[in-house]
């Protein structure tokens, strides 16, 4: 079982399950217990998912991670092209809402992200193939699970995808502290892309020149800057509230 | 330079001088180099603070921690009276705006709402005297160094803090998933206090019991909650829109 391939934590684990993944193995440390754990082997036990029940020594090659006694070996998030995902949204007539990330390769930002996307019902996550996180066990798990929820678009150009999305008529919403308008006063209904950059480096100039609006989160204090899976969190939550609380 | 009181990280430092903190010596890696880093040193320079300059190997001490090859020797994180908070709020005819965190234990959480609250100019943030994160160099190292910047009232009962702010007239606005209401729908103007609690436990009932009214962030997905940080800067900004939005 290599840690490439392994997801860890007991909640983890019941996402990636009820999510269909393909699951091997599960190793369960001997006398692992509580009303979680016993969820868990339950649904294993339903799903026909074998168990192997190990010695707290052996989670010792895992490292530092919080495993909750839990490791099991998982398919790979599930990846779709962005052209396939729009062509679905729209054969099912639904408004493409979807979330763009520009150069955040923080794993436990973008699983935090992740886990916000999902539970927004955004419909895709677009990351460049290079230069973002990794989409590993950690990811997942920073993500209580949601990577296994909502398809990851992995495309070559983040600026090739902006220009694809805007010619299906999806407008892009690059959140940045560098904007004059403030979301609460943006339109964010309709077809749109929403696109967060990095906390040090922000959203490449290529792509914010690019975008149909750049918005911004209000800040009062003199810190200056959200956390990014804060400020992602602020936006895509504007974003629900105008289409659905309007 | 017990580990106990240090700040480590460029940014931490930064903000950590200029909210006026009291700080002995700053330790500084041999050969630290880049913009942020020179901004660091003049700031230091300024303000007469002394700078060691020390091989790497003097940072092994402190672990693993992301120190950015910089740890200064702080004063406390600023803490108040919750009475007096208000009282000085109400002499200046300011509407209190604060924060309550029930059972938020994990300081990677603490320090992101901390750096959410500051930014959206939150009065102070109220968290029970046991049971809470610590708020040492870890919790201001997350914050980015808001934990400077935002009073933090420390009492002995969250219900006995409610039951104070309630006589001041400071609605209790509490988050739950277990809430019918929509946050978009519940009125968050006027002097209020928002309620978050921890993941796992969620609001304790006997707080969630005391709170003028109960409010939810509407989930759309499968994975069911928002990271407590994330969730924070969703409801806080909600506020925020509301009372400066519309």
């Amino acid at each position: 079982m290599s840690s490439e391939s392994t997801i860890f934590g007991i909640h983890a684990v019941i996402e990636a399950v009820n999510a269909g993944t393909p699951i091997g193995k599960v190793l369960v440390r001997q006398g692992l217990s509580g009303p979680l754990a016993l969820e868990m082997m339950g649904l294993l036990k339903h799903h026909g998912i074998p168990v192997q029940h190990v010695p707290a020594e052996v989670f010792a090659k895992f490292g530092q991670r919080n495993h909750q006694g839990v490791a099991a070996q998982v398919g790979a998030v599930p990846t779709l092209q962005l052209e396939e995902l729009v062509g679905q949204l729209q054969a099912e007539a639904r408004q493409p809402f979807l979330l763009l990330l520009d150069r955040i390769t923080d794993v436990r930002n973008f699983g935090a992200i992740a886990r916000t996307a999902e539970c927004a019902g955004i419909n895709g996550i677009v990351v460049p193939a290079k230069g973002a996180a990794s989409l590993g066990p950690d990811a997942v798990k920073t993500s209580a699970g949601a990577l296994l929820h909502v398809p990851i678009c992995r495309v070559g150009s983040l600026k090739m995808a902006i220009g694809f999305l805007r010619e299906q008529g999806i407008r892009i919403a690059a959140a940045t502290e560098k904007a004059q308008q403030p979301i609460y006063t943006a339109s964010l209904r309709g077809p749109l892309a929403i696109v967060m950059g990095a906390e040090d480096r922000g959203i490449s100039p290529e792509v914010l020149r690019m975008a149909d609006m750049q918005v911004q989160i209000p800040i009062m204090g003199q810190i200056g800057s959200l956390n990014v899976s804060v400020a992602a969190g602020v936006v895509i939550y504007e974003a629900i509230r105008q289409r659905k609380f309007q």
